[in-house]
């Protein structure tokens, strides 16, 4: 997908909403838990209940390794399930010498039909290039995440800057607005005025609303582009997992699953106005 | 595997060789190329070929994802393979928030049974911490790797150290010689001195010897802890992929790598001394 299309889906959905699909096979309810597909089983009643309300979908790879072949059975079914007019990123930080990212980026692009991948920047420019050279994919960097930890390297000084913003600063020379994204945590909308500064025309993958306490109506209110005449329209993918997908625990989980799911679309299209 | 049964198998094979199983597809030879299950088939024989002249066996988990399921079965086939009395590194250099990484530990120690994974430390405390929860398991951080893309953001200067030493300094604080060991790109021998004062008992992983250039020899006479009344007695283990199991393309692809593999035990065996 590329970068008109997808402007082209918020536009329509009036929504830059990504669900997380952070399927966690102790955490499904268990009508479905021991059913021998349960994770898929439970990631397809998921997308079919939210995907009126979102335009992408965020497969933390994590929770499908951690079930081994299975949950790779399991990534592979909900990537092919989840239709073609929906941004499809996977959240796995990988990153390596070269000729080992070109093997991820063969990994998730080819293998799995991902239109993005998140990547680990602290290697740098050979071990994020090979996700680069993939025409209408995309490469997610890190920037300042939502976690605790970020304080002890993305935030502290290089030379007159933070770590985060001088991978901001580099690591956009290396890809363009057409195929780079760069991730900064919901909790951190206080930095996106500053971060707007340095990338004022990438998408931005915020994840951290929900669970994690960010703000949805910060992180708008900082971090969207409104002109809608440039390229830089919205500039925004905001992605809940733990608040949606396990709104309930209940039979009836993907009813709750939609409703959380319209109510951040409701806020977000007040957003885009 | 814990430190005390490391380092005996060290002493035992005369050895801090590591050979890394980066096996792609598309270079095992073709009188296997062909077999529905050559990339184990292609493992098996390096393994049984090198376990005389190597203490841990590094398995690049890009490589086995490039393959999708049946990489990932690849990938499980060869763990459960190599015998417990070597250290089974899986070399995935994951790394995320909090709940995340306690899912990707999961993965790695719990539903495939490896001894060690290596973690990137962008992300910070909460995202390496999960791993070192586990007992006999280690968690291998990346400190300054072998690739020019290093330059980028592990060689610059925070405060007044390189970011690289920082990650050394503040993630040693984390864990213990016991449970923690640091990713140093062999192409980095010169800087092995300085990394010694601020790591003194910590094991090292070194990648990059052999196709990335780098030397046995520096990397051994700078890294080695040769004091064997200490805990920290050799402290090495280095790493050779490609040089190793691409020894040769032919039918007796297993006495190449063999070969090269002895060569490497020989020349440690001397440093050891």
């Amino acid at each position: 997908m590329n970068r008109s299309q997808l402007i082209h889906q918020i536009q329509l959905k009036q929504s830059y909403l990504c669900v997380g699909l952070d399927t966690d096979i102790e955490k499904i309810p268990d009508h479905l838990k021991f059913n021998s597909d349960a994770v898929f089983q439970f990631n397809k009643a998921i997308i079919d209940a939210t995907k009126e309300y979102c335009v992408a979908y965020k497969i933390n790879t994590a929770f499908y390794e951690a079930q081994g072949l299975k949950g790779w059975d399991a990534m592979e079914k909900t990537v092919n399930y989840i239709p073609s007019t929906y941004f499809k990123i996977a959240d796995a930080k990988r990153g390596d010498i070269g000729n080992t990212s070109a093997q991820y980026a063969k990994a998730f692009f080819e293998t799995l039909n991902f239109d993005a991948i998140t990547v680990a920047p602290y290697m740098g420019e050979d071990s994020i290039r090979p996700f680069l050279e993939y025409e209408n994919k995309w490469t997610i960097v890190l920037a300042l995440t939502s976690n605790k930890g970020a304080s002890n390297f993305e935030l502290q000084k290089t030379g007159d800057e933070f770590l985060y913003e001088k991978v901001l600063r580099t690591v956009s020379k290396w890809g363009t607005p057409e195929n780079l994204m760069f991730v900064i945590g919901a909790t951190r909308a206080s930095e996106l005025k500053n971060i707007r500064k340095i990338v004022p025309d990438h998408f931005l993958l915020i994840p951290g609303v929900g669970a994690q306490g960010g703000s949805l109506k910060d992180v708008s209110e900082y971090g969207l582009n409104k002109d809608t005449s440039t390229v830089a329209h919205c500039g925004l993918l905001v992605n809940a997992s733990r608040a949606i997908i396990y709104a309930s625990q209940e039979k009836n989980f993907e009813e709750a699953a939609k409703k959380v799911a319209q109510e951040y679309q409701k806020e977000m299209s007040n957003y885009l106005k």
